[in-house]
C-alpha cells in the first residue's frame, strides 16, 4: 500500500495570509518527510455549537485564497461544502470537496459534489455503523463519480464524548475506496464547554498512531499556530510547531506497517 | 399543563389522495377525542440510507395538497424542509416547519427557517445531548422567531440501534419550549436492515406512554394503512385502524398525568 | 396485573434504629395506600467505589434486625448477597435475595442463591442486553427455583452514565418472570464524583413515572430520611418525606396503566 | 520502556495434556522471538452466558497442571479467580491472579488477592470509565500489595458490543502501573449468540496493532489450535500456528514505538 496522504491546515480559514502561512509551513514540513500533502480549510463552519461561534470568511473570500494557495505552492486543496448551490463554484477550484460529517446522509449535496467529477470526501457520521457506509459512497459512485474517499471521526459514545472504533478502519476499507482517519475530529467532546465544543488534544498522536498502525490511506489533523487562540476547534487542533516531529514519527509507523 | 397535541400523518406524501385520506381519518379519530392534530407528511425523503431508496413527490406536487388538506380539513400542517431555499416556499403553506435531526445544527437552515415567522420544529440530532438543544433552540429564538418546539427522537445507542431517554424530556423542557416526544423515529434502527431502516412497531406506544407519563407538550407519530407495503419507514410506523385505541390510552395517561 | 409491589428502603443498613425506623415508616405510607411492600437494606456495600466508602454493619449484625424488622412489622425482607457461602443464612431469614447487577452472571451464586428456595431478584447487569437476561434466569429457574424477579437499573451509556431502555421491560417481560425497576440506581452516575458515584435524585420520579406507565410488577426505591449525609448513594436516594405523595401520584399512574 | 510482554494460553484449562501442548508450543515460539512470556488458563468459567456453557476442570485439576507447566517450561502462570477462598490456595501456585472484569469492584475479593503478594492483573469492567480503575487499583495497593496491572478488555457499546477505547490506555498508565491490552476479549460479542457470546477473530490484530502503537506493557491474546471447536471463546481465539507470524509483526512495532 501507499504511504499515508496528509491532509492538514487550520479548522477555519482566517484570512489570506493565515491561510498561506500554514500552506507554506506544512508543504516544507510535508516536503522534508516526503509526505504527500492536501491544504485544507474552511470557509464557513456551517453548524457551530451557538449561533456565537465565528463561521469563517465565507466562500467567495475563500475561493481567491484556495487558488493562490494551490498555485503558489503546488498544492491540491480541500474545503467542506455545506448545500448543492456551493458544489460547481467549489468544485471549479479546490481537488477534493469533502461531505460534513452531519450531512453524509444528505443524498442530493452527495449527488451535486459527485457532479463536479472532483474526489468527494465524505465523513462517517457520528450516528453511522461504519458497514453503513457503503450505501452512502454509493450515493456518490452510482452518481458517476468512483473518486471517494472515506474519513472515520468517531461515533457518538454517550453524551458529549466519541470514540474511535478502529475495526470501523477495515470495515471501510472493504468497500475498496481509500481510508482516512480524522485525529482532530475524533478527539472533540461535543458541546462540551456548554457553548462551544472541547477537546483533548493530547490524544490526537495517540489515535493517529492506532489508525496508521492498522493502516490508513490518509490522515486529517487540524493545525494552528496557536491554538489556544483559534476561533473554533481550539481544543483538539495541534500545535503548527510540533507538526513535524509527530508526522516523522507517524511516517515511520506506517513504513513499517506498510512493509 | 395543557394536554398533548398530535402530529401524525405518513412518512412521505405519496400521493394527493392518499394525503387526504389520512388527514380525514386522523381528523375525525382526534376529533372524536378532543385531541388538537397536526397533519405531517414529508414531501423530500432527502437522506434515504440508499440512493435506490423512495424519496416522495416532491415540493411542488406536495405543497398544493398540504394546502388542500390544511383548507378541506381546518388543519394545521407540519412538514420537513432541507435546504433555505426550501423555506420560504414552504412557510408560505405549513404552519410548522420541521428541521431533521441530522441538519438540527445547520445554522443557515434554522435561521432561514427562523425568518418565516413560522413555528419551528426541532428533531434533536442522534449525536446531541439534551442540554445541548438550549443552544439549538437559539439559533431560532435568537433570529427573532420565539416559536419553537424541540422533538426527542431518540440517541445513538451502539451501532444501528437508538435509545430513549426520558431524563432528556425535563431537561429540554428547562428551556421553557415545548417538548414533542417522536415515538415512531426512537423505535427506528437507523441502517438495520442493510440497504434501509429497520423498526420495531411494538414499541411505538410502549415509549409513548413513558413519554406522556413523564410530560410531553406533544406527541409525534407516523401512521399508514398499510405499513408493511409503505415506501418508508414502514416497520416503525403504526397501521392507522389501531391509532384510535392507542391515542384513546394515551389521552387517559396524559390527562391523569397532568392533573 | 396485579398493582405494583414497593421494595424500598436505605441503601446501606446503618443501624437497628435506623432501619426500623425507617421500616416503621414505610410501612405507614404503604399500609395507607395499599401498596404491598417490602424492606430492603443491603448489610455490606461489596463493591463501592473506592476503598474509603463505608460499607454497613455486616451479615451477622444485620440478620437479627432483618429478623426484627420482618416480625415487628410483618414484613418481607430483601437483601443483596455477594457469594455462595452467605446464601444459606441470608436464605434463613430474608424472603428475597437479591443478586448485584454485577455479578448476574455469577453462575455459582446463583445456583447458591436458588438452592435457598427463596424469591431471587436478580438485578440486570450495566453490560447486559435485556434479551440476555432470559439466560441469567435460567440459571436459577433450572436449578429448581421458579420464584425469580428481574430488576431493570440502567445500562452503561459512555462513561460514567446509565440510561434506561424501557423498551427493555416488556422485552424481559417475555420470560414470564415479574420486572421491577429500580428507580434508584438508574439515575446513578457511576463513578461520577471521582471517589465516588454520583447521582440525579432529581429524575427517580421521572424514570419511575416511565416505568409505571409501560407496566411493571414492582418498584425499587431507595429512601433516608437525611440523603445528603447518607453513607451511600445519598445524590439517587428520595427523602423520606417524600415518598409518600411520590407514591400516591405513581399508584394512580399504575392502577390507570393497569386498567 | 520495557518489550510488550505476553499473557497467552487457551480459554479454559481443558486437561493436562491440552495445557502442556499449549504452553510448549508458545514457550517455543515467544523463546524464539525473546518475548517475555506467560501461560495464562482458566480453571472455570464462572459467569457464563447460560448454564449449559462448559466451566472448566476446576481448581483441583488445574492447580497441579499449572505447577507441572510453570516447571517444565519455566514459565509465570495466570490463571482468573472468583471468590475469596480461592485466593490462597492459587496465589500458592500462580504468579499472576487475575481479577475478572466483571468483578472489578469487588472489594474483598481485591483485598483476598492482594493479601497473597502475587502480581494482580485487574481487568477493567466493560461498564467503567478508565479514569475509575485508580479508585479499583488502589483497593489492591492500599492494601500492601504493589504488584498490580490493568487490563483494557472493551467497554459496553450499546447491547451485544464492546469498543476499544485506545484512549484508556494512556490514561490508566497515569496510575504508573503496567497496562496490558487483551486483544481477545475486546473483539467479544457478549450474549452475540444467544446462549452464549460471539466474537470477531479476524480484529485481533488489528485492534492489538492499535495497542501496541499506542504503547502497552502488555498483550492479552487466548489461542487455541482449533478455535471453532474450543469448549468457550472460540470465535475470538487465535489459531496456534498463526501467531508466530502475527507476535512477529506485533513485536516490530512494539520495538519501533518504543524506539
Amino acid at each position: 500500500a501507499a504511504p499515508f496522504a496528509l491532509i492538514a491546515g487550520p479548522c477555519q480559514m482566517e484570512s489570506r495570509d493565515h491561510a498561506m502561512m500554514i500552506a507554506e509551513t506544512m508543504k516544507r514540513i510535508t516536503g522534508d518527510l516526503g509526505i504527500p500533502y492536501v491544504f485544507k480549510a474552511s470557509f464557513d463552519k456551517a453548524n457551530r455549537t451557538s449561533l456565537s461561534g465565528k463561521r469563517g470568511i465565507g466562500l467567495s473570500g475563500a475561493l481567491p485564497v484556495f487558488q493562490e494557495v494551490a498555485e503558489t505552492f503546488d498544492l491540491p486543496v480541500l474545503t467542506d461544502i455545506h448545500n448543492e448551490e456551493q458544489c460547481r463554484e467549489v468544485g471549479a477550484v479546490c481537488d477534493i470537496l469533502q461531505i460534513p460529517a452531519f450531512l453524509c446522509r444528505q443524498t442530493d449535496l452527495l449527488i451535486a459534489a459527485a457532479k463536479t467529477g472532483r474526489v468527494i470526501n465524505i465523513k462517517k457520521g457520528q450516528f453511522l455503523a461504519p458497514w453503513d457506509m457503503k450505501n452512502v459512497a454509493a450515493k456518490v459512485t452510482e452518481s458517476g463519480n468512483p473518486n471517494v474517499l472515506l474519513t472515520e471521526r468517531g461515533v457518538s459514545f454517550g453524551y458529549n464524548t466519541l470514540v474511535s472504533d478502529f475495526r470501523a478502519l477495515p470495515i471501510m476499507a472493504e468497500t475498496g475506496l481509500p481510508v482516512v482517519f480524522d485525529a482532530t475530529h475524533s478527539v472533540q467532546q461535543p458541546g462540551g464547554q456548554g457553548g462551544s465544543s472541547g477537546g483533548e488534544r493530547r490524544f490526537v498522536e495517540t489515535l493517529a498512531r492506532a489508525a496508521v498502525a492498522v493502516g490508513v490511506a490518509g490522515l486529517f489533523v487540524e493545525t494552528h499556530e496557536d491554538p489556544d487562540n483559534a476561533p473554533s476547534d481550539g481544543p483538539n487542533m495541534v500545535p503548527l510547531d510540533q507538526m513535524a516531529e509527530m508526522l516523522k514519527r507517524l511516517q515511520a509507523l506506517d513504513q513499517l506497517t506498510k512493509g
